[in-house]
C-alpha cells in the first residue's frame, strides 16, 4: 500500500557509536517512535541501563565497529571521535552512516574542518597550522591566539589561549592550529538539521555563557541578538551544513562581532549540548530532529515555545567520588525548571554531570532563575 | 551533608509490574531523573527494549512477583490485575510498594470500590451487586444499567450496555454490578497525585470523547466546563486520593450531568491515557509526576503550556497482523503534533497501539486537528 511507506514501518535496525548523555537523550526520543537502538561503549556507559542491545566495546576500535554494525540498518554517533574506517567499510557494505563518516572524519580534524570553511568561502577566523612548539615561535606575531590541537579536543580540553611567547611551553607540541584571538561580542549557537532528500531546517540562534574551564556555564534561548543577526546566523548554519551535505544535526558554534560580522567556529554532527534546552522549549527537540534527519522523515518544527535557560551542572572542582547533588528539592519546586541526570556514578572536578532547562516568559526572569539555581544546585560527592 | 538527603541521591532500586505503554513513558522519565527501572511483563513486551532490567514473567503469578521483587527497594505497576498478595509480602519484608497493594486490591474489584464511594461519601452513580444472571432479573426495574464485571475489565472490556431484560444474555454470569444509566452531559478525567508527605495535586480535568467500542477515541484538555465545574472537579479527585491516603498518581473518570453535579466513575491508581497528552502540554508529565510522588520528591507543576487534543491511534477493525501506520507523514509535518507508538508489532481489531498529542492555542483549532489527523492516520496490517 503506497501510503504506509513511511520508514518508520520498515523498523529498521539502528545503532549508536557512544552510551553516554546524548545517547540517553536520544533513547527518550526514541522511545517516541518505537526504534529498535543498539550502543556501543564501554561497560557501564550511561545508556547501559536503558537498552536491551548494548554491547560493551570501544567505538575507536576497528573490529569492535565491524562487529557491532554487520547487523544493523543505520548506524550514527554521538561522539566524533569514533574509527572512520569501519564506518566507510560498513557504509560500502550497504549500511546508511549518517552523519557520513567522511564528514565525520573532517570535522574529526580542526585542520581540515578550518580548511574547508576556506575552501566554502564560509566566515571564520584567521588560523595558522602548527605541527610542534617551534612553529609557534615563527608566528610570534599571530598571537594572541587560540592553540588548538587537531583531534581529540572537548569541553575545553585541547584548547590553550597563547597571549604571547611567555604562554609556548603551555602549547601543544602536536599537530594543532593557532587561531587569531577575535575580540567577539557574544558565541552563539545555530542547531540546523538536514535530511536524505536536502530539506533543511534550523533552531533560533543560542547565546553561550562560558565557566572559567572553557565549558559552557549555561545558554539562554533565543539569544539577544537582533533578528537581522538571528536570520543571517540561521543562514550561515544553513550554508555550512549545505556545503557539506551532511545527513544530521550539524551544531555551528559562532562568533558575533561587535559590528555583526558572524565567524564560524567549530560545528560538531551531531546533537549538542548547545541543545538541550530545546527538549522542553522547542516544539521538536534536537533528538528527535536528529532522528527524523536521519530516517529520511519530514524535519520536526524547530520554534521556540518558550524563552528558556539551560545550565550545565557540572562537577564543583574540589570534589571526586561517588556523586551527590545538593540543592535538588529547590530545583524540584520551581515550577517550570527540568532535572536531567547523566548517569554517570563518580563526580571529578568540571566533569559534565547533568543539565537543568529553566522555561520563563521573558529574559530577566530566566536571568534571576539560573542564578538562583546555579548558586544552589551543587555536584559534590 | 543534610543538603543532599534528596531521594535521588540514595538510587533506589526501583521495579514496575508491566511494561506497556505505561510503562515505556515511564521509563521516559525515568530517565531524565537518572532511575534504575528494574520491568517485569511477559517476554519481548514493549518495555523489554528500553532497559538492561527486563524480566520475562507473570504480574499476576505469586512466585514470579516476590522473585522479580526481592531485591528491588521500591515496587509500582502500571497495570493493576497484579498478584497483591506478593506485594503485600514484599511490603512486609520493608520495600516501598506504591500505590499501596490493599488499595490496588480495593481498585482491581469495582464492587469494592463502589462500596468505598458510598462508606466516604464519594458521590457516585446508584448501583447493584449482582452475582449471576438471574440476580440481574431480580432487578428488571434498575434498567437501563452498565453491568460491569468486578474484575479484569479494561479498555470497554467487562462492560455491557442492558437496556431491558431483553439485553440479559449479554450479561456477565459472574460476580458484577448494577450500575444506574445516568444521562451525562460530558465524561470527564482529573488526574490527582499525592506523595508521603500528603502533599497532593491534580491536573486540568480533561474531557473524553469516546469511540463506539468503550474506548476514549480523543481527549480535550482543557475540559470545556466552568471554572467553578472545573474546580469542584479537582477538589473531588483531591477527596478520593485523599481518602484512600494513596502515594502515587490517580486517575478520577467522573461524569458530569447536565445540572453541574459531578459523579465519581472509576478509579485507577497509575498513569493512565487520559494523561499522556501531559506529556507535551504540560509543565510537568504524568510519568515524571508518578516518580515524584512515589519518590518522595515533591510533585511537579500539573498546569497546561497550550491547550491539547490526544488521538488514541487504535487498531482498524478489519485489519490483524504485523502492524502498518498510514499517514505518518501527515502527522510529522504538522508543526505542533506528537506521535507516539507502543511497539506492539501485531494489531488487531480495536488494539491501542499508540497516540498522538496535538497542541494548538484554541479550542477550535484542536477539534479541526483531531479530524484532519484522525481521518489520515490509520493502524492496518
Amino acid at each position: 500500500m503506497k501510503l504506509n511507506t513511511n520508514p518508520i514501518n520498515a523498523s529498521p535496525k539502528i545503532g549508536i557509536l557512544g552510551g553516554g548523555q546524548l545517547g540517553l537523550m536520544l533513547i527518550e526520543a526514541a522511545i517516541r517512535f518505537n526504534l529498535d537502538i543498539s550502543i556501543l561503549d564501554a561497560a557501564h556507559a550511561p545508556c547501559s541501563k536503558y537498552t536491551s542491545k548494548f554491547t560493551a566495546g570501544a567505538f575507536t576500535d576497528y573490529d569492535a565497529v565491524m562487529s557491532f554494525g554487520k547487523d544493523l540498518d543505520i548506524i550514527t554517533i554521538e561522539i566524533e571521535n569514533v574509527n572512520i574506517q569501519a564506518l566507510l567499510d560498513l557504509q560500502a557494505l550497504g549500511k546508511k552512516i549518517y552523519p557520513q563518516p567522511e564528514l565525520i572524519a573532517l570535522i574529526q580534524d580542526k585542520r581540515i574542518q578550518k580548511q574547508f570553511y576556506l575552501d566554502n568561502h564560509i566566515p571564520t577566523a584567521p588560523f595558522i597550522l602548527t605541527d610542534n612548539l617551534a612553529d609557534i615561535e615563527t608566528h610570534a606575531d599571530f598571537l594572541p591566539a587560540f592553540h588548538k590541537l587537531a583531534k581529540e579536543g572537548y569541553d575545553g580540553k585541547g584548547v590553550q589561549k597563547l597571549n604571547s611567547i611567555a604562554d609556548i611551553p603551555l602549547a601543544f607540541n602536536k599537530p594543532s592550529l593557532l587561531e587569531k584571538l577575535v575580540p567577539f561580542h557574544k558565541e552563539i549557537t545555530v542547531i540546523a538539521a538536514r535530511n536524505e532528500n536536502g530539506e533543511t531546517s534550523t533552531y533560533d540562534p543560542v547565546e553561550l555563557i562560558y565557566h572559567e574551564q572553557n565549558m559552557v556555564d549555561y545558554l539562554i534561548a533565543p539569544a539577544v541578538i537582533s533578528d537581522n543577526v538571528s536570520d543571517k546566523a540561521r543562514q550561515l548554519a544553513t550554508l555550512v551544513i549545505n556545503k557539506l551535505e551532511l545527513i544530521g544535526i550539524l551544531a555551528v558554534e559562532m562568533f558575533l562581532l561587535e559590528d555583526g560580522t558572524l565567524l564560524v567556529n567549530e560545528i560538531a554532527p551531531r546533537p549538542h549540548n548547545s541543545g538541550h534546552h530545546s527538549i522542553e522549549a522547542c516544539f521538536c527537540s534536537q533528538f528527535e530532529q536528529h532522528w527524523r534527519a536521519i530516517l529520511g522523515l519530514p524535519l520536526g518544527n524547530p520554534a521556540l515555545r518558550s524563552p528558556a535557560a539551560m545550565i550545565n551542572l557540572i562537577g564543583e572542582p574540589e570534589f571526586s567520588g561517588a556523586v551527590q547533588y545538593n540543592g535538588l528539592d529547590t530545583l524540584l519546586r520551581d515550577a517550570s525548571s527540568y532535572l536531567h541526570l547523566y548517569g554517570k556514578t563518580e563526580t571529578r572536578p568540571y566533569r559534565k554531570m547533568g543539565h537543568i532547562t529553566i522555561l520563563r516568559n521573558e529574559h530577566h526572569s530566566l536571568i534571576e532563575a539560573v542564578n538562583k539555581l546555579k548558586s544552589v544546585v551543587k555536584v559534590v560527592a
